[in-house]
């Protein structure tokens, strides 16, 4: 953490009890549970046991808020008996159960006070409010549901969120950009683009890719399948389930079974679909003998996964439980980790080139040495070596990254790929694993040039993470105007009359079979109602066929981005489109 | 059924009993049970209480078969009461069950004699055996275990299969394709071309593709893409599962449940494994309104189905339990529907030269009007109107069908495709149905001209197949020896000896940067041994890279099929090699 972002952190969560200490000037008889920092804010859960405030009297709180500000201190903490805890929560049923759980963790119990105001807290405030909180730098936000302790057998309280900032400046900023997000909500372009759907008769988080939709999935498919054959990756295909042996050996069941599908009993066993690839993988691996010669074996499939989420965490395409995702395992020897591990940098690099996004941080998980044989695998000289060489490797490449202590996975470190859309929000797109321990479960071993056999590491890489989350982040990213060589329909040719029909149809026709997604109107809407939906639809070239282009032998282009392109022939157009295209522009 | 196959037919019936005759003088005390012609021969199966042949017996049985058949006249018939036919056959309990069948079928029972020998039989038998079986024409081939009735839990018995055809020159060429298909076998080849493989922990009949397996997956998608995508098919991704709601919805449930995986039990509902993509098209369909301007729809898909087949009838490639279909439906109007069909079939003749599939033949599968309402939906106008078009663009198209009455599927006719292997020997591919019952089911509709809501037609076409079955056909149609552009390794680069390494590399980079699968061999075998494993493997070209080559800035080229082609300069090879690849020679 930096210190910047801490002072931040520790702003919003003076302003979560500040919040709590307006709304009990306001509606005394409410009962203050929990306020945390989040993300871009803060919240507070409350129980109001008679009158709600809604969302009109945001205002009127956060007016008081204001009020109460200049006299607001740092807060002053102190440790308390339970008998002291108890005594100043009494007839708060919420932080009485809070100070049980405190004293089941054999933990200590600490207050903190401003003004008249009294929370039970673990501290971490802003140290002078009044400097570190500009008034104008916060708002509130809104006003919604939440189970106490997040479980929905619990009481529903009223969770108030606010936004808060270093400046006004900085406040504004997101709101605009949270305004721009809305406009382009993948689950609203997705509709208006067709491009993708859900039905109930299918399921829940299981996307019908519409015909749009899986344009732009064959556009990725076949980026990732070049880019891979460039990398020396070979291409495998695996079936979408298993047995239950299987995930008893990978070590998914019984401990991530709560996380997959439900099993089918079929021939006195179960079967699971996969939520994973790599066990199937490392059954490819297994299926031949291997030699130190075969290594490092890059096996890559665009499988598709089956995950159970709530259906109440369900997004749009950003939460799902099909999907399908752009996987590869690399089996290679420890003298071959770094410059494999490059090579996946790079990739990154490509795909992030490729697709414009300008800003991205890998965040890079290690180990805590403390927690060997417990929390991770017991193999202290491995992590050591690999961590250093992920360090190495991630400043070589000069790529921004960030280092958290103790979030590695069990079987080796871990990097989370973040990126940010082009309106400036962030996505975790993708996760790299380093696993020296699984291979050994399924006995992939190679001989080694002394003879001898040895276990191979293997790297789990997805750059372009699954289809369903990254299509969700380009759609926003782009607002819906795919670039050429992405966008479900290319060219929309439009005739201006019924005499230009037959001309039309044939430059449509002449880009199809160039293979070229053209679409042809040959309705009998006017004009300039093609020219609008042509524009609704984000197609990115429109080619205007009317008398003055039949009489030139030419064809009239316009671009979704640049405006009129003039008159040129039809080879002119095609070639400029197929470079295009090409080029990826 | 044409007069000389029924001919060959009856020859092969009354083979069935001479064998039985002769098997009962050299083995007094075996119990006949049935013997069935079958597909090119006939067998029986026996009930040895005793001595039992083996497979070094079948020549003597072979030659007292010959030996009896001079004598042997057209046998004759007569209808016997139950009495009768129990008291010709005391002793052999499986005839007396059979009789019993008989009976509770209210059948006649008829008794066949020829020279000492009765059999129980509907009859069916040569009129005159001694000219109509030349004495070398059949032989007995295979002796193996089978179950009375085929049920496993009934007693063994053994079954003795001959061979039998018009002439010693058919039977001959028989026994050649079958020794061929042997060497062909396609889980002989796909195991040492390390084309694809099972796995316990997987599950019996879920393939894994294997990298080579999977590189001419990859080649298959992208024909079936282009080429759909010049038809105006679009492309579509749905999910491998679906509701009960939408089995029920379609009708697979409960009727075609035996066939489909054990459901998962789920969030209170249950979840089915698709078993075919039609209903989850017909969703894509139906998420967005249709005027008859979307009219023809043509939605592709490689959709992976789920399909129970029994263990002991799983078979390689050719019988499995996850199938990848080259599947589509195309919505379309009555009026489209002749043109459609048409297009349909130009696509399987294009894919049929592609494939140099020389001989095949639709079984075009008709309705039967009786049972109109019963087996068939009642709308006698629309199988007419259909059946007549698909009849004749059958013949204008020239493509050999026979006509089938009775088979057609109850939702309208069908088509099964039966395609021959470059050795002779049959295999279906695929099924094509006309479907006017289905959409009305999903409440597919399209506003017509005039505004009314109408129902769609629906073509089910699989011109490829699946994936399974269609790789294992070419595995032995090719035996092994894949087309270059289909090749899972396409050009092994083999340097002479160490000091050309490096150049070998180049020719093999620069081929790989070029999107060809080259192969390059830099292990330290001998030369001779480096050519021998690339001919093993049946890559189509080998760059071979020498101290002559070297001096004279070329590569020395062989091909497997055409041996030695001569020293070229690199790019003369790169670019023979495109364009074979782009022209699929």
């Amino acid at each position: 953490m930096n210190p910047s972002n801490e002072k931040l952190i520790h702003a919003r969560h003076t302003l979560a009890h500040l919040m709590a200490a307006a709304v009990l000037e306001l509606y005394p008889d409410a009962k203050p549970t929990i306020g945390p920092a989040i993300d871009n804010g803060f919240y507070y859960d409350y129980e109001f046991p008679t009158e709600k405030p809604t969302e009109k009297e945001l205002k009127d709180i956060e007016k008081k808020m204001r009020k109460l500000l200049p006299s607001w201190k740092d807060m002053s903490g102190k440790e308390v008996t339970e008998a002291e805890a108890r005594e100043a929560f009494k007839g708060n049923q919420y932080k009485l159960e809070l100070i049980s759980d405190i004293i089941a963790k054999g933990e200590k119990i600490t207050l903190y006070t401003a003004r008249h105001f009294t929370d039970l807290c673990r501290g971490g405030h802003s140290e002078s409010p009044v400097k570190d909180i500009p008034a104008d730098s916060f708002k509130l936000s809104r006003i919604a549901g939440a189970y106490w302790k997040g479980n929905e057998a619990n009481t529903q309280l009223t969770r108030i969120y606010g936004l808060a900032f270093e400046t006004k400046v900085a406040l504004d900023a997101y709101e605009t950009m949270m305004k721009e997000a809305e406009k382009r909500d993948h689950r609203k372009i997705g509709k208006e683009m067709d491009i993708f759907d859900f039905d109930d008769d299918v399921g829940p988080g299981l996307a019908l890719w519409l015909p749009n939709g899986a344009a732009i999935i064959e556009e990725l498919e076949k980026l990732a399948k070049e880019t891979e054959f460039k990398g020396n990756y070979v291409r495998v295909k695996t079936p979408h389930l298993a047995k239950e042996s299987m995930y008893l050996k990978s070590g998914h069941l019984p401990y991530y079974e709560d996380s997959m599908f439900p099993p089918m009993e079929y021939e006195g066993g179960k079967y699971y679909l996969k939520a994973m690839n790599c066990p199937h993988h490392h059954k490819i691996y297994a299926a031949r003998p291997k030699s130190y010669r075969d290594l490092p074996l890059r096996l890559a499939e665009y499988g598709t996964c089956y995950r159970h989420e709530k259906s109440g965490e369900l997004f749009g395409l950003m939460r799902v439980r099909a999907l399908q995702m752009n996987d590869a395992h690399i089996y290679c020897t420890e003298e071959q980790f770094a410059d494999e591990f490059r090579a996946v940098n790079e990739m990154y690099l490509y795909y992030f080139k490729t697709f414009g996004i300008d800003k991205f941080i890998m965040r890079f998980s290690t180990h805590d040495p403390k927690k060997l044989g417990e929390k991770y695998v017991n193999d202290p000289v491995l992590w050591k070596k690999t961590e250093d060489m992920v360090r190495q490797v991630l400043i070589d490449s000069k790529i921004p990254f960030i280092e958290v202590p103790n979030e590695a996975a069990f079987y080796g470190p871990k990097i989370d790929v973040q990126v940010w859309s082009a309106i400036g929000r962030e996505f975790t797109l993708a996760t790299n694993q380093v696993d020296f321990s699984v291979p050994k479960k399924f006995n992939l071993t190679y001989a080694d040039k002394d003879g001898i056999d040895k276990t191979p590491l293997c790297i789990h890489r997805a750059p372009l993470g699954t289809h369903e989350r990254f299509i969700g982040f380009l759609i926003e990213h782009y607002g819906g105007k795919f670039p050429l060589w992405l966008a479900p329909v290319q060219v929309a040719v439009i005739p201006v009359g019924d005499a230009h029909m037959d001309e039309a149809k044939k430059v449509h026709e002449l880009l199809r079979s160039n293979m070229i997604r053209s679409e042809f109107d040959s309705s009998n809407a006017g004009f300039g109602k093609k020219i609008r939906n042509a524009k609704t639809a984000n197609i990115p070239y429109f080619i205007i066929i009317g008398d003055k282009d039949i009489a030139a032998g030419a064809v009239t282009l316009e671009s979704r981005d640049h405006g009129q392109i003039g008159q040129l022939k039809v080879e002119e157009v095609l070639s400029k489109i197929e470079s295009e295209i090409k080029e990826k522009k």
